[in-house]
């Protein structure tokens, strides 16, 4: 492979690229920030170059110089549930566009952590990292980032992590998830519905913990019996029998509130496939997250919604404004709820 | 933030950590690798010394030692398509396991390249790659790499890349298509299908393409005729139309074979919910990957699988033999695809 022995034996450095495409050594540097400004023809020659001399900047070598790694860590127990691959894609997309690759790190589906994997993922020196995961509180978590703040995601208005270290720092992403489910509860009740199930996601979850919350809350204030609570675990499977059983063993219910759409499939697959009921005649279901399968046909899901695209572009804001200012007091950005209306309640 | 600025101040090394833990420099160094063995204890209790002396191995200064960045580059299209975030998942699942931390890079969904995002993808020194995309020729992807050599999936016994310059090194993953696609046809035949349409995935895409001449192949072996061939792209809603128009402006088919599972539930929903048309009774539909929704109950589909686990174990693999061998000639692993049996051919 003499080409490829050649390669690593000719490799040029920075100042020869300037030299040879006429430019500045800022200009160099400049051609190979996807996201610094400089005119695509300047872009295009440097690059050229570049390649010629088999030139390129090493993000390592810049990164002991500069501090920044130019990457992101992304802690993700599961990439293949719908609703977290979508986010991964999106905010991978929304990232690049700012100069970040995307570091993906498995954690365990319980949403534990390994501290051997906060320490391996310490060691890339990530300029920020985003937990997917509920269940590490911030100052375990900041105890293996050094400089990285992380971002956590937040419900409602719950006091969260009480009684957490006050000199740990994380930066906040509060959904409300009131509105939503409370056009969800309204349209229900508009149907007719009285006997509601609440179908949970994981136990360990704050999302569904607070869902589940907020649910009751919402029932509560318009005069309605508490719901009946289904243990879920957010896969279809589960949903499947857990309805079974409800309607089996148990007294069954008008409606059914999942805590996310792949619950509501197999809560709806279950009632037509298997108890010979209609949906919605017989039972009406509600999801939540709208993930894209929700508008196939043989579901058409009633569902409730955080925009996906508003979700990333806070999350890159938190991520930006955080590096910008290392030392300021935690930042919050706000997302809000929405009922999306299709065929499952009426 | 004291806390935060004193933890800046006083980063520890790892000889001090080995003297504290009364351990050599190799052994810190190996608790640190999430793959190297070493006793349960010992690895805690040296990770405890690091944490309290505040010690981070920095990847990027060994890296420049060592000239590894225990970085896996992977390139996708799309994330959240379920067949490759069920890849991304299980691959990252794996080569954590094997010490390596997967970078994410979008692609452009169009397959083509944006050679900006190349040059900045070498700048982090992956010791691999894995492209998603199937349309930059090996030639063009490895000018832009430095040492990884990037895997290709190509199919059955197609001559890839004619014409591919001799000395680009790149290794295979084949994938034989042939298998499962003849179990399929068998299936359909035996069912009493004649006439056949195929439902393609994009038009840049290589698997599509091999599908389709794997399919026609196999039909005239079989004295059918040739399919009749509708334009996908790999969406539910493109598939769902496609259709529609074969039955309503075409003449129809007695079955449907997909270029994926996603292309097969559009045309299931199009033919139960619009077309009043049931399945398998009245029309046939076989789909291509076994996604987990496959199993759904609304679907309850006819697919052919290649096997996820065998071609995670087989991309491994491929990366770790290349690593300890840089110049050995090309390595090829083979996968086979078999058909999962479910309801929507009889």
């Amino acid at each position: 492979m003499n080409e490829r022995a050649d390669k690593k034996a000719a490799r040029a450095t920075a100042d020869q690229v300037a030299r040879e495409a006429n430019v500045s050594r800022v200009a160099v540097s400049r051609a190979f920030n996807p996201n610094a400004s400089l005119k695509p023809e300047k872009r295009d020659r440097i690059l050229q170059v570049a390649r010629e001399l088999n030139y390129t900047p090493d993000m390592a070598a810049r990164s002991l110089v500069t501090g920044r790694s130019h990457l992101v860590g992304m802690i993700v127990p599961d990439v293949c549930s719908p609703w977290e691959s979508q986010e991964i894609d999106a905010l991978t997309t929304a990232l690049q566009a700012e100069g970040f690759a995307t570091l993906l790190f498995k954690a365990k589906a319980d949403f534990s952590m390994d501290p051997r994997l906060l320490t391996y993922m310490r060691g890339f020196n990530p300029d920020s990292v985003i937990a997917f995961t509920e269940n590490i509180l911030p100052d375990v978590l900041c105890g293996f980032l050094d400089r990285a703040v992380p971002i956590y995601v937040i419900y409602d208005d719950v006091k969260q992590f009480a009684g957490a270290a006050s000199g740990t720092l994380y930066d906040r992403l509060l959904v409300r998830q009131k509105n939503g489910i409370e056009q969800a509860v309204a349209l229900l009740q508009g149907y007719g519905a009285r006997r509601m199930a609440y179908l949970g996601g994981k136990a360990q979850s704050l999302a569904n913990a607070e869902r589940e919350r907020t649910l009751k809350e919402t029932l509560a204030e318009r005069g309605m019996d508490a719901p009946i609570v289904l243990a879920g675990d957010y896969t279809y499977d589960t949903a499947y029998q857990a309805t079974l059983d409800l309607f089996r063993i148990g007294e069954g219910a008008d409606a059914i509130f999942a805590a996310n759409d792949v619950g509501a499939f197999g809560a709806i697959d279950a009632l037509r496939h298997e108890l010979g009921l209609s949906v919605p005649e017989d039972v009406k279901v509600v999801g939540f997250d709208d993930i894209p399968q929700a508008h196939w046909k043989s579901y058409n899901l009633t569902t409730v919604r955080i925009d996906l695209e508003e979700r990333v572009r806070a999350l890159v804001r938190l991520i930006l404004m955080r590096l910008r200012a290392p030392d300021a007091e935690p930042f919050t950005e706000t997302l809000n709820t929405r009922l999306i209306v299709r065929g499952t309640v009426g």
